[in-house]
């Protein structure tokens, strides 16, 4: 969908102005858009710029979660009233170079793992047009996609943008790709669409908590349903759904429990030590790459009382 | 790895004395196989025939959980040591040209939505080289594998088949696909390995309780590993990871609660909703097809409080 046909009919920066830090519904709309028309936002990384590229991990460590998530917008579509549904075709996204991936200090009690790194980690990544380069010259094909994307809660007030909700926000689902459509159920007159976040690759996961944290533009279409309603966001996408697109050989572990987060954490874990003990990371380094490039599946969910949870690695990043 | 160069050394037929239904390190193995050996095991259907080609729903609520699941086995592979990482090459699968799908009555809390399925629900596959058949139309691609493969447990005494555990068993882990290679942490002398409840196809997630539920003949390879240890099962597979090994265009739901079980249901609970609302599904049809052909997969799962889990199914099968 990048080579697909459309002008940009709005630029909007990451000036102050357009940029606010809680959902809230009370926000004024920094742009009035009609549907069928274009968007390109400017959107900060997550971190709100207190990371760069020549950053280390105590600077992360050190960083402030008071401007966590600079978001672009909101923009208000013509006709939107609660009940319908907000379309947003995500037609072309655009970095600026490098992107950055970390875990915070384990008593912060953030990501999957936070019991076994107690100590920040931090990796800069270049990011070149197809690949982002980590250690080792080990390379992660991009997979761009706006982590936060999303309406405004019917709920008035200050809303945290950390967790995601009903009407989307901190999704972080890899697969709004460029060419996704995406669907949103809208709670206020005019939509109230903000977006940010963006990710130049994520596993299905982000476990250690961040993907690859990167500015970027997002360029996206904006259209109203009104003979459709839904609960939480859809969306429609031709993938990728392995990181080159093909049936690459994988390299999997499984995470067997009685509890699906626990399931989850094994699986991670279980990845984490096959990727130190046979690959030459570092524990963190591998934490890190889980994040960007380890996808989490459900394998099943109903063979009582045990989960199996299923944690992949294409075997051509690691080599 | 269908294609690959390999004599079967062993045929094991699905006759009563190479069956069981419990895991128990205490039986005897039906067979001793040196490492590099290939047995092509013969597995009987999960329900052990008590469903076949003619069978209604109400046959499927009938039906008797004593023989589940009949397994083919126990192979002991000389030299295989407690520590031992048994290593098994998925070599060829084969079907016999039908299986079944199908949901218990709720009643009996089986499945992941139990509580709006009251009854029993089934559907009768036909089997083609690619394609399993479904209502209205809709093929699902094949997609083979044992849904259950492992190793005798530590403990003694008798085991219950129907959940996973850190020796395997109903892992269910679609892309043990042909091809594909799996290690298991081996518990007693010998490994003891069996497997049966093969699927024609499963959705990641198995959400209605079964696959495609089919008797098939499993062809694998049986190697040792003593220079390495793994706490739960790992695999080598090169898919497919889409039903068509293409990235096709997808449709997908999101489930966003503090709960991942909940988030699960809710994605699930979505694109039933979408496959009955778009598709003209009936509820129970849709909950069949997901089942067997929509993958689950956890997008995030650090995004505090709210975990996201997407539900991911192709067009091309619906259409």
């Amino acid at each position: 969908m990048s080579g697909d046909d459309y002008t940009v009919d709005y630029e909007l920066s990451d000036a102050d102005e357009n940029v606010h830090h809680v959902w809230d519904n009370g926000l004024d709309p920094v742009l009035t858009v009609a549907p069928g028309e274009v968007v390109r936002f400017e959107c900060r990384d997550a971190l709100d710029g207190q990371v760069g590229p020549d950053s280390t991990a105590e600077d992360l460590a050190n960083a402030s979660f008071d401007p966590v998530h600079p978001l672009t917008g909101p923009v208000a579509v013509e006709g939107a009233e609660p009940g319908d549904v907000l379309v947003v075709e995500l037609l072309e996204f655009e970095h600026k170079g490098w992107g950055f991936t970390g875990y915070m200090p384990g008593d912060m009690g953030l990501g999957l793992l936070p019991e076994e790194f107690p100590e920040a980690g931090l990796h800069v990544w270049e990011l070149d047009d197809d690949v982002a380069h980590f250690v080792n010259d080990i390379e992660v094909p991009l997979g761009m996609f706006p982590g936060i994307a999303g309406v405004a809660p019917a709920e008035d007030g200050e809303h945290d943008t950390l967790p995601p909700r009903d009407v989307g926000g901190n999704m972080d689902v890899k697969h709004m790709t460029e060419g996704s459509t995406v669907y949103f159920p809208v709670k206020n007159e005019g939509a109230l669409f903000s977006t940010g976040d963006c990710h130049a690759a994520q596993g299905d996961g982000e476990v250690c908590v961040t993907g690859i944290e990167a500015p970027m533009f997002v360029t996206a279409r904006f259209e109203l349903r009104k003979d459709v309603s839904i609960e939480q966001p859809q969306l429609e996408t031709t993938g990728p759904f392995t990181p080159t697109g093909e049936d690459e050989p994988m390299y999997a572990t499984t995470g067997i429990a009685d509890d699906l987060m626990e399931a989850t954490k094994k699986a991670t874990r279980h990845m984490i030590d096959h990727l130190h003990e046979q690959h030459g990371l570092t524990r963190g380094e591998a934490y890190i790459l889980c994040s960007a490039a380890m996808d989490l599946k459900i394998s099943e969910v109903v063979d009582v009382p045990n989960w199996t949870v299923t944690a992949y690695m294409p075997e051509s990043i690691v080599g």
